[in-house]
């Protein structure tokens, strides 16, 4: 886990010339170089700081190219960075060199509704892309809690996705066709505007969940969804893990599966009783939030079926369905507890771990034995329709003492969840966070080929190094 | 368009000392090597022939691995293949080498239902893994119309989809990991057991579709979905193929999109008219068959709001919505169609492009324009809600003063295609057959790139030589 720019104590890649030449493909605005520039650049959300050497503020996949191209031939290493709302260090220039931020792309080029499509710069703002969308009846589905401000690019960077995920998928599920630059500045096009397509390899989806590793996305080209009309939300607590992952497993085979399945475990149970007002069963160890959404017409049926499967496994509580304007209340559970968990740990360690639905339970008990063991109290919840959970470790990361204990922790959580036939990450991606551990769940023959694979597209290697591969 | 085996005019590489070799690997019954049971081996769904030059029944990965080995060392091709059911070629050893079947790994190795995953051997048949999965509630999406007897491996091979896709999503859409056995006999696995998932490259998704050209799958863990309860379909005739396209693109913004959208041009119907006994509407220019699936509560609001969705276009005839047992006569359009097709011209082709939703009606009439150029009747059919068209040209492709007329045509056709924003492929896949456009579809710098990955995987180049990829 680097938490400072190793190039700074190092000779930087950007040069006086290198600098020369860039300002000879873009205008002066467009390249910022002093400290208190780049210091902007130097942030996400994982709490590590990493100032580039340079940032370029790209308008075009022609100038992408061009900036490409000469840092390929100089060997300068490119940062992607769309709005910095990551998780594992992937938009930060962890190890030196140029970031190329797309924020200045952001246009939606077109919307086509009559054939449920968007074509989008990658610098477009989720939320952004939604308003517009809405006017249509449509939507894009992929959801991460970031949608205000997160980016397309950083969403498609990373696969990103969100509590919909249980019933609409990820990012990959939802881009047509890619525009993007290789490192050498060749621009290619993958996929296209339909819906079907099975010409050549699918490089659409090799370059979704690349971290910028292989190329940059300039284009890109969505599959949208008809926007659901309305929503109904409730809320179950359970005496145990078990009986509320038996409920989740249940609800995956109902007819129209739940639009978001949240959990909460019994320590962020018990942490809500301790730091808010919210009344919740004293013997309540794990909540389910649900959610359904449709045509108005469907609405109320599907959440009644919701609900009635609920109430055969046991639940100690049990509200109705309610409307969106009331989902404040219901939800409230999950409101509250991002808040407390900044404010009691605001540089927690979040690892988004996802596990089959029905090892749900057997990852929450195995938690909190190593959270027992270790004396550091950590709180799960997550989306547990995906069995995708985020386990917070209370700690301050800058706390070497606490952190010679975490480290070993998080490498026995890592070992349970593969254990249990499930992945390092949902959704936040591997980054510089991860990569030490990425060779466990992938295998050595995998990960060779993935370097390989990465040679084919950046034969030098420029394209964000120090991301998802370890050190070799 | 290969018609016979060249390596038959050549020295086999299938010589006696490979055949030793692989005698030390395999049991005898394993390896067949008399014409006539690698005649059984020579057919696909092209009406091609190529006979193999020796044909291994391959028992497990492991087996897979020492096969695979062993002809990279000698440098033989190798052609996987299911159950032949393909389209373009793709299984058959047009360029001489062993056909791998799969044929003997049809184990379902283990269904969780309440994972909603089932883990197959690619010899598996579609079909009957669906009857298997339905005592429990579930179903596995893909539904190519060669369902009862094509493979799962076939299906990830090629990316096969059916008319549900609309609805469901293809093969890429419902697999979460493949075991594949790379050509040095190397075995990897990619992805896992879980829905979401995000930690290196998506390797899943680059081995579906790739047509046997990258590595063998030899077990694969498929996403399951709860298999709809009920069903209502209803027909729609038309005066213009516009007022059906317009239908469509209004049919797939409404909250529950239909599981299918079929859809038969005028020369489909003037088919009808001439070879059956179905009554059709004399002003009728295309039709629509639609279906929806459900909840037994919410599939009757469903039917009634794709009625009325599709009233507002001004059908010259509508059906009201009806069950699955009288689904046979409000869909007979599309259920006598393919039959009169085969005795009209059995070796007819049968090209199955796609282009976007509302371009519909501007390939409907690009290829009538053709049709009555080059005087060859082409009747216009397919899945509609994905723009996926089956362009049957009702031709006898042994005759080579037809043919001559006909590959012309069909390039005019497939730059239409590429025109509107198309794709040459929708479920079908290039194989030998459309690998000479491939270029026009995805670009230079893209082939490049796609032989570079394959270089990756297979750098001896025996997986499947002359499929998807132009001679160089």
């Amino acid at each position: 886990m680097p938490d400072s720019n190793p190039s700074q104590n190092a000779v930087s890649p950007v040069t006086s010339g290198f600098l020369d030449r860039l300002a000879g493909i873009l205008n002066p605005g467009q390249i910022l170089s002093s400290k208190a520039q780049r210091e902007a650049y130097a942030w996400d959300n994982t709490g590590i700081r990493a100032i580039p050497d340079c940032v370029v503020l790209a308008q075009s996949s022609t100038e992408v190219a061009k900036v490409l191209r000469l840092c390929n031939e100089m060997a300068v290493p490119v940062i992607p960075r769309g709005a910095g709302t990551g998780n594992v260090g992937g938009a930060l220039a962890a190890y030196g060199g140029v970031v190329l931020s797309t924020q200045r792309m952001n246009k939606i080029v077109e919307i086509a509704n009559n054939d449920r499509l968007a074509v989008v710069e990658p610098g477009v703002i989720n939320g952004d892309l939604q308003t517009a969308l809405s006017g249509y009846g449509l939507f894009w589905p992929p959801d991460p809690s970031s949608s205000r401000s997160c980016t397309i690019g950083g969403n498609i960077a990373m696969c990103a996705a969100g509590p919909g995920a249980v019933r609409f998928g990820v990012t990959r599920d939802w881009v047509l066709g890619l525009q993007a630059v290789l490192a050498d500045g060749t621009v290619i096009n993958t996929g296209g505007r339909t819906s079907k397509g099975v010409v050549g390899y699918d490089l659409t989806r090799l370059l979704i969940g690349s971290e910028g590793t292989l190329a940059v996305v300039t284009q890109a080209t969505l599959k949208l969804a008809p926007k659901p009309q309305a929503r109904r939300l409730s809320r179950a607590v359970f005496s145990s893990v078990q009986d509320a992952t038996k409920a989740v497993a249940k609800l995956m085979t109902v007819g129209s599966p739940p639009s978001a399945i949240e959990f909460l475990d019994g320590a962020s149970l018990n942490l809500l009783r301790n730091e808010s007002d919210l009344l919740i069963h004293e013997d309540g160890c794990a909540m389910l939030l649900l959610e359904v959404a449709g045509t108005a017409a469907d609405v109320e049926s599907q959440a009644q079926e919701v609900n009635s499967c609920i109430a055969t496994f046991s639940p100690l509580e049990q509200t109705p369905p309610v409307g969106i304007e009331e989902a404040q209340e219901v939800w409230a559970a999950r409101y509250e507890l991002s808040p407390i968990l900044k404010k009691l740990a605001p540089k927690r360690v979040n690892e988004d771990v996802v596990v089959p639905v029905s090892k749900l339970n057997l990852l929450i008990e195995g938690v909190e034995e190593i959270a027992t063991e270790i004396d550091i109290p950590i709180i799960n919840f997550g989306h547990a329709g995906n069995g995708n959970i985020h386990v917070n470790l209370l700690v301050d990361p800058d706390d070497p003492v606490i952190m010679a204990k975490v480290k070993p922790a998080l490498g026995r959580i890592f070992k349970l969840v593969l254990q249990l036939g499930g992945s390092l990450s949902g959704e936040h991606g591997v980054g510089t966070q991860k990569r030490d551990y990425i060779e466990w769940e992938v295998g050595d023959d995998s990960l060779k080929l993935q370097r390989n694979i990465k040679g084919v597209f950046d034969p030098k290697g420029i394209m964000n190094p120090g991301k998802i591969f370890p050190n070799v």
